[in-house]
């Protein structure tokens, strides 16, 4: 019945402290997908795709970006923030678990902004990116992975859940580059 | 089986730009709560119990509780804010709709906060209030209101909707004074 | 951007035992709104406006329509399910407080159903049917309300609910006649 | 602060009608675990552990225990639900989606039974039971999983996720046998 999809492209805890085991590990990998993500973010942003992050909040709870920020900038993500921190454009959310769906406004804004198809970018791919997958799929939004725009730890894991969101909740997986046309990822 | 309840002080939409239809009316009566929920949140503060403000965002969405002062921020509201401005103490959520329950990490952080008796306070008691207090019944959650912290436009409004919160939903009502003992309110 | 509108009358707790105080009362005016009803529905079947009865399960849980219809079935709901029985046809739901969105497929049935509007119709109708519609409207459905096929124990409760879901919730509020034709009655 | 554990058995998926791709597989992989279960369940019975079903309602919403059922009914699943058919003492749930949390009552009914500790079994391992995992992972519940409970088509992937339970969601897996003290796998 609806004619045109509407996507919004969701980029999961880049904003992250790395403090925890293999967070060096993450860290570097993180850097490697962090270009192709703002590439990708730019490019949304010129077709018109709003660009939604959500974030874990570090247990600050009344928190907000710059205090999220603050609490979280180190060396090990310096080099990262500068390619994707969120501007005044982008939206911000919290979310307080691994879902980007559970215990959030993710869903009420996705319907105001009348989008039906998520593009996922972000870490980890085998916990929160693969755990959002599966509940945006149970609200039955439509899911595009640019598969070089997400990392885990364990390469391994990374593309366990990449399959995973193939097989099991029906994702278009690519590879993003910077000539995509993204029209063309869109389910017709 | 549980010996003691833990209660925690939710302020509910208190910062407001009342602009909308009866918006200067319900300004009046917010500035006549203000002081009591003042009162009542460091009685709160010295007896540990917590304090959340959760609030409407202004279609902000990525804000935080700076852009909502500044963007609500106007002379109907100004001694309000004054008087109730929340400080880093406190805990400060943003809710897209009418309870402070729906699309919002409040449960969780309820949760952690090892709460079950949720304090009312703020407006509009027959609309945000209301939905909270249904929304954190069907959670089962205790639920302690107290009269004088509440204001709605229409003060027939506002005794139906705590009489509603009496009769449907449990709630404990109560008039707030200085010289309340908080701890004789929390069901045994 | 949607053509159409996809309605479905949703029906709430009309299976009911009346086995509480002023049971009688309620029990006799649903008496009165289950004729209207009836007649509301046979008239969504024609117009292929698919019909969802929710109800309460009597803490059955496990519970299917058999079993809640032989707990309930009492002299004071007999004739009132004799005319208002779901059939094969109807889909069955349980909920398990007073919302039919709270803890129920609801969401996910009319997704599947594509359905953005929903008629509001049975008991309590300052209680679960209030609280449905504030669900329903968080959650961004139209909402329209045939007042004759809704009733509580007081008349005043009644239009206090029906007013509060026309100016709160933008419900459209109208009485149900065998010629009334639903098509005008849908949100353009 | 809590002094016991109170524990719930799920057995999730088990009335299924194995007509997917790799159905017998999975059928046959199911009937080994049938027994295992069916001998957990005889225990946690004993034990006053309450169990409760979860089960996909083949699309049929209005649906009860007995015509999901005679739905499912074929010669795939007769040897398996000879062992583990739900009897009148089992609560039984339907869900909509992957997770045993989306859109069903399972987190009031677990209220309710005041339960803060979940066994897991069924099928498939790495789908429903994994998302399921997450979902009570997230609303905070210990997990504690009976590894020859769950099955999955691929062996690999069951594995993965049960190794998922425990790296990522706090699991803790055991191999059930018929003298296994339930009380000693509950958290302290």
């Amino acid at each position: 019945m609806k004619k045109h999809n509407h996507a919004a492209l969701l980029i999961i805890d880049m904003i992250n402290d790395f403090n925890f085991t293999y967070g060096n590990t993450l860290a570097a990998k993180t850097l490697e997908i962090a270009t192709n993500i703002y590439s990708l973010k730019q490019k949304c942003t010129k077709e018109k795709i709003p660009v939604i992050y959500i974030n874990d909040h570090y247990n600050l709870w009344k928190a907000d970006l710059e205090k999220i920020l603050s609490f979280c900038q180190n060396d090990k993500n310096n080099e990262i923030l500068q390619r994707i921190k969120p501007t005044d454009r982008d939206y911000f959310l919290i979310k307080p678990k691994h879902s980007a769906f559970y215990g959030t406004a993710l869903h009420t804004l996705l319907q105001q902004l009348n989008v039906d198809t998520l593009l996922l970018a972000g870490i980890a791919g085998n916990i929160c990116v693969l755990f959002t997958a599966n509940d945006a799929y149970m609200r039955e939004y439509s899911l595009i992975v640019p598969e070089n725009c997400i990392a885990s730890v364990d390469n391994e894991d990374n593309l366990y859940a990449i399959r995973m969101m193939k097989n099991v909740m029906d994702a278009k997986i690519f590879t993003y580059q910077e000539n995509t046309i993204m029209s063309t990822l869109f389910p017709s």
